[in-house]
């Protein structure tokens, strides 16, 4: 874990700074997922964290960094760490991933970030990166096996697969329909099939 | 084409009550892709409708049945229609509904549906309804080769594919990328690799 902000600032010299720094953020994260993108103003954050407006409007000089830094925080997701086999790897990393959206409402924060990115420039960079680490372990393991067009083809449809099913059907793919996702992406690589029950 | 409205009531006996309708139902989508959801009131379509506020007023008399209604329009979709040959079948269809994302802004419409289902009950049955028509072709077409867990699989990574990087990358994928997606989910179908380049 590092004591710097999302803005790079070394807040190591004060624990009091970077405890109020993680309370708050977690505070506008909860007030965006419950309240939705309207409700994040610094007074209503500084309310549900516990802190005087005077503080939170000291850390962030406007509505825009705060809610920077709080979907900066989101790319810290939980991953799983591989262990060497393939398949087992992608469906536990995909098992990670609908943990990630209905546990920490990762699905909820994804539609208020998406909604906003349009009118919000300084939104499309959070995504990026976001986006960015929520993909890493999946291109990790498919690195080796595919390259080109199919490494981001696999990459679309495994994570797009979870995506589409938390956000636009409502809930997230059973453990089934994990399992016979990653079955149809590494089909072609040769690999054998799971017995029949 | 149907006078009908995405109510159900027959407007069918005054073509001036259609093409109002359809004015306004044009105007309020514009004005959500264009402006956002805060933007998307009675007096405000109106305006940009050229009609007055009380026509608006007298068709719907909620501002939730109005952007109901607008939604509802999405589902009529253009879709690819089947030849025959499932793999051009499938990569047509994906361009299809890229193109639609592109064109008619589906992904910009489909971030501010998905951001406000939380909080506007009447969306998830217009979520439900628009995702049904835009899945529909997609299932029709794997139907007869992929059945259970796996044709729900396939359905959910060949359109999450496209959605996620529509929404996610802020681009829909390339050519090249939605062949791959098809190749890489009928792999298993035991279908002729295409020769390499």
């Amino acid at each position: 874990m590092t004591a710097s902000g999302g803005d790079g600032t070394d807040r190591s010299v004060d624990p009091r700074v970077v405890r109020t720094h993680n309370d708050v953020l977690r505070a506008a994260l909860q007030v965006l997922i419950d309240e939705g993108w309207e409700s994040v103003t610094r007074p209503r954050v500084a309310r549900v964290a516990g802190y005087s407006k005077t503080t939170v409007y000291a850390h962030w000089p406007t509505r825009a960094s705060l809610i920077v830094d709080a979907f900066t925080r989101l790319a810290e997701v939980p991953h799983h760490t591989p262990t060497g086999d393939l398949r087992t790897d992608l469906i536990k990393e995909m098992i990670t991933l609908r943990s990630t959206m209905v546990e920490h409402r990762l699905d909820r924060a994804l539609a208020v970030l998406v909604d906003h990115t349009a009118s919000v420039p300084e939104l499309v960079g959070v995504r990026d990166k976001l986006v960015a680490d929520g993909e890493r372990i999946v291109r990790k393991l498919l690195e080796p096996v595919l390259r080109g067009a199919e490494l981001e083809a696999a990459t679309l449809m495994l994570c797009g697969a979870v995506l589409h099913a938390a956000l636009m059907h409502g809930q997230p793919p059973g453990d089934d329909v994990i399992e016979s996702i990653v079955d149809l992406t590494l089909g072609r690589l040769g690999r054998e099939q799971p017995a029949a029950p």
